[in-house]
């Protein structure tokens, strides 16, 4: 397997396994300890579904990014490989941070703040590292695949950075006031990236 | 890679993680609280083994099955990638849902129901993801591969669907009477799937 | 990827993720109920990292073997697909027999056995579940690859299995008087596994 | 898939998984046993961010290392596979090490002093684990990709197996003195392993 190709498919394995773990935050009602109904014990757990939803989608967001950026690739170097490295980390730890802004959601007061903006925060730092890796390979020719115009995707990187930055830095905003609201507005972001490009043209397999 | 390898190899790992993860709900009976005999306290875990194998295999047609649907495409588009990710999503539940399940199934009464709707519920949803991911491409010629027949697939989506649609509402109808009539239920619908195709020809290696 | 292929990856999936699932039978003594000194706490453990190294080897010679059995295929069809299945569903569950053998290691009486015999009965299971998977492929000529030579493969076929079921079933046998010395068997199945083919040529890379 | 290729694949399934399991070590503090605010609580577990980032960088820089000792093949022998294996038993138990020592870090005494020994041991098992391995391929020209310089090679296994052994060795002394400078002293080594060979270049992908 080629250098990137062997890059992608960890990167690969690093997403798809902390997606599938997101399950793990899912917490069964234990038998013994029940009171009421268990719908009702479920239904209290609606933050951790809530967040489970929120946060599938935006890993399958980086994702379909990640190879997005994977596909303009030639070759790959160290600094990229940390790069990418530092980007799976954040990524990795995103099961974390969605457990802890479950659990915390309906606290109120500073915990639900100091939930959210973790959350918010992490985000914000996989946004951070993803721009890095992206800035980095594009002003490298020499590591792009043949026939990708350095131009045009210097333009596409400044375009896709500053959306993503700025979205999550709002977040951030968001989760000083709400964190329910801060939710919800990581939802909607998942939504806008989930539909932003379904009119471009089916890309070919090969 | 092309976008629809890496798009199966993506999912193969989720779906590997998930049918894995099952086994984090089998529980070993902590030693210092261990009251009669081992063989005892295992036995009275068969709720946790009985899911275990009925998740399992369920878990494995769906991976057969979506091996099926992403054999016949050619390419892919944003839209098949979300409503992928919505299956996923359905899958990756499944160790909690079974997990609850297991738990409640011998509880009686309405929590017992509660679980056994959910576990049957997260099914009709997969189900239901399944469904909307096959009818989009199978009404995208330009995703098929080279070779495949629109209507004989489009033929082949309906009956896909019906069937798995109402096997899995069926088992919603059985849960407000018996959970374990449901998970019963379920075992039956993975060997119905297991044994159905068996007598096909072997797909050449290429 | 063909169809032999991608059955191979998700097997590959499953047995790499039991394997690492094995880490979270090491437990972390917790620092507030610390009594004595955390030498101790950890040397306390030992039949967790003893049940660790074991049941490490032994998925890594499944694997090895498992890779050896589809080396020979050149098809698949739905039953060898769901006897895989079944494999993997053995497989899946090392890591709870593993973490159930290793609390009762030391526990003695009848927890003790019957936490050895469970051990060594899903391995028993497994080696059964392997055999039936290897003599189905064995036996159908149309699903081997070009130059696999049926006759000689039947007669691996005959000797692979029946040292596996012999092993294993001597291990139920060794469970019955000592938990120990079955931990013990196991750990000697696993070196003579890794030692016995390698005198043999190294395989050719293509 | 060649005989290397799915070690290969193998191998870096079970290091994706080891990585992300990292994230189980960050743990939740329980809403309803909060004493303070939660920024508190975090903070508090500020030994647990900070050995989970070094982890994830060491396991990132032993995958770089493992996916170039595999460049070099062009076979595979038994000897090799379990040598290779032994070297993921390792790193599977990194997460195990890792929580054990966050847990720790803090508590002072002899209790920081065996978290940190039982941490750099592990990864000092592992360097010989990367060492043999390393030195076995590389003393077997029939394994070795058509290209490579037997020679070469060897000079270049001397001198990286030193570096690793002496560097996780000085650790270990480290250790018996203080935990928290064990933890900065991996961090210096994954700081050094990532920056090391920056100045190269490209490796061209295919």
């Amino acid at each position: 397997m080629s250098e990137t190709g062997r890059t992608e498919a960890f990167s690969d394995g690093v997403l798809a396994i902390a997606i599938t773990l997101l399950v793990l935050d899912l917490r069964v009602p234990v038998r013994d300890a029940l009171e009421g109904s268990l719908a009702d014990a479920l239904g209290h757990e609606w933050p951790s579904y809530a967040a489970y939803v929120t946060s599938f989608l935006l890993i399958g967001i980086i994702w379909v990014n990640h190879h997005a950026v994977f596909e303009l690739l030639g070759a790959i170097d160290r600094v990229a490989l940390f790069l990418n490295l530092l980007l799976l980390m954040t990524v990795a730890a995103i099961p974390f941070a969605t457990s802890l802004f479950a659990e915390y959601l309906t606290a109120g007061g500073s915990a639900a703040r100091t939930a959210a903006l973790v959350y918010s925060g992490l985000f914000l730092a996989m946004s951070l590292a993803f721009t890095l890796l992206y800035r980095y390979v594009a002003g490298r020719p020499a590591l792009l695949a043949a026939g990708v115009d350095p131009v045009a995707l210097r333009r596409s990187v400044v375009r896709f950075s500053t959306v993503g930055l700025v979205l999550y830095a709002l977040t951030m905003v968001i989760a000083v006031f709400s964190a329910q609201a801060t939710l919800a507005a990581h939802f909607v972001i998942a939504l806008y990236y989930c539909f932003r490009q379904t009119g471009s043209r089916p890309r070919a397999a090969s």
